[in-house]
């Protein structure tokens, strides 16, 4: 008998209410039954996004998103900035270059940020550049980059607009999308928002919108002056859209409202210190120099490799946890606090990683780690 | 109490088994388990297309891989020529347009279809085509289309692909992609496959492959190259697939395999058989020229609303249907028998016909439909 936990930055585990209202009987989209279901949802994201903007629903991968923010705002030739530091970033510019978009890469240290004023200098240096695309939750490093910081520079430029993948960030780090000048927000269903794989979001600003006149990338899927007008004038989708998903997401979001999107955060930010809290009691370092709440990136101690970690936690103990990425590959592992995560979820990951540690010849003291943990989640 | 059926052309009832299994607790994707049943999924598929070639899984509706095998293929400039006669038809034109590709249109009259010898007509004239996109099933239309013939005529050019969308046809209307030389097989999960919105699937031959290395159209989150890649070297997707749609379709295709194909293609035969039986007995007119056995399209007769016989159907008696579409709206109803359906879901279907046609004012000989539904549906 083995019981598996999840606590990988995606998918997060769904809670069992959300696989009820999936697991129904599937529903006709061209009905008003639908609608009522799918206007509620969008208007539901908008407090997760904190925005007034319409929030798209896409059937897709967050990636789908995050190509249709490239597609629909630019043109081929249009120079965009990138701050990338890990392989999500990377994206960013991979969709760019897919697209004829010139990106010009801020490449930062994985682990580390930019500073805003780097981000500044090149817009200053380079006034063509229409569009800025950062991380919010770099999950490849457990970094949370400054975008609130990012969004004032960029504010002040009427002819460049702000695009923040938030997919692993959104629901557990701060993302006030209309407060930081955020003019075109990404995100996934799997992540904070407790669903599993199939949803992508964007939320869309005035000034994107006006920028998305001028766009004449090709678009067909991922047209979102479709999808706004769907939504705005039916409650609808322009292609059939993932039922059974929006189904179980409308429940999944009642569960935020209940809870309030504030707490919600904070519960993400005490579990996420309790995590980095236990991990150095244990004598582990912390990878990233800005921590997120989503999940933590910690380093394998010397000599002991961070396959090996995870395996261990899998195999032996039936927690799932994140390896590294690329050149992380060994270096690093990743314990999520993510979505439907609380107390005890962080207690048993410590738990696990106590006794996987000790069981790989790592000098650990059994119950450090636990106990550093309890002493910040005793604070709730 | 009312119970509520669904013979609409898609989303489909979801057998209980493939809800269940979707319904399990979410795996995570990079794991050999979630491997094990992707490729196993992406190899079964190949039973239903009838085909050797790869099929590729992705997280979108089936529109999403239209475009993938539009822009997977072609450059801007390119021509293409598009039979068209119904609303999923003139979606090829609109990704073409979308695309910069020329797409030359044969049009034909809802409900008809286009002879071989005219799509010969346009290859002869015209040697630059470099792809012919066609639809396997018109759903807006209940329309069948003589894919084998196109296949026969295009597979001799080996400059010119062949595109099918099979969306609503695959698993239901006899589909033998490698057989009859379709290129480029595009289908949708909420079908035949009988699982929700939110995959989308596309077969591709050698042919297609070695015309995707010419091709220069923006391409990122539909690279048909990478999932290929990715699904071969690694049982993956390049982006987070949606995990619980593809181990509900897991289950689904071993239902399929358990009816073996062929007789799941004799059910709808017979299933689309009785269903024009019984609308014949009644007195309607089919309205297509080439009725389909995925979904049947039913004149509304003298006097009656289309749309007030798909309401009535509906409200009083649960039984959902799909109207026309575009100009079509109120001239039609469609019913359909596609997925998870037997015999007593035609008969119930026939019977709440009969007593919706009486509510409506029709002369309806109350028994006759379902009389001749059942003396068909007797063979099986």
């Amino acid at each position: 008998m083995k019981k598996i936990y999840l606590l990988t930055p995606g998918p997060t585990t769904v809670p069992d209410a959300a696989r009820a209202a999936e697991g129904q009987p599937i529903i006709h989209h061209r009905t008003t039954e639908f609608e009522d279901i799918f206007k509620r949802v969008s208007e539901d994201l908008k407090i997760v996004f904190k925005t007034q903007n319409p929030v798209l629903t896409l059937a897709a991968s967050g990636t789908g998103a995050m190509e249709g923010a490239v597609a629909n705002t630019l043109s081929a030739g249009d120079k965009a900035l990138v701050v990338q530091g890990g392989k999500f970033g990377a994206r960013w510019s991979e969709i760019c270059e897919a697209y004829g978009v010139e990106a010009v890469n801020i490449d930062v240290e994985w682990g580390d940020i930019a500073e805003p004023g780097v981000v500044k200098e090149h817009l200053d240096k380079d006034p063509d550049i229409k569009a800025v695309f950062t991380t919010l939750c770099e999950t490849s490093t457990g970094t949370l980059f400054p975008t609130k910081d990012y969004g004032e520079i960029i504010r002040e430029r009427p002819n460049t607009i702000f695009v923040v993948d938030a997919i692993s960030g959104l629901g557990a780090c701060d993302m006030e999308t209309d407060a930081w000048g955020v003019d075109i927000c990404v995100a996934g269903s799997q992540k904070g928002l407790m669903i599993p794989p199939g949803l992508a979001f964007a939320s869309v600003s005035e000034k994107a919108w006006k920028l998305a006149e001028t766009s004449t990338l090709h678009k067909y899927y991922f047209n979102f002056k479709k999808a706004r007008k769907s939504l705005e004038e039916k409650g609808q989708t322009p292609y059939t859209p993932a039922v059974s998903l929006i189904v179980g997401l409308g429940k999944a979001l009642e569960m935020i409202k209940a809870e309030g999107m504030d707490n919600v955060l904070k519960r993400h930010a005490l579990l996420a210190e309790a995590t980095r809290a236990g991990v150095k009691a244990l004598g582990l370092e912390l990878f990233s120099k800005s921590p997120a709440n989503a999940v933590t990136a910690v380093k394998a101690p010397e000599g002991v490799d961070g396959g090996e970690i995870k395996k261990t936690l899998d195999k032996k103990y039936g927690i799932k946890v994140a390896g590294g990425q690329a050149h992380l590959k060994g270096k690093i592992f990743r314990i999520a606090h993510l979505g439907f995560i609380a107390t005890f979820d962080v207690i048993t990951g410590m738990s696990a990683l106590e006794l996987t540690l000790k069981d790989l010849g790592y000098p650990v003291e059994l119950g450090k780690g636990l106990c550093a943990a309890e002493e910040v989640l005793s604070r709730a």
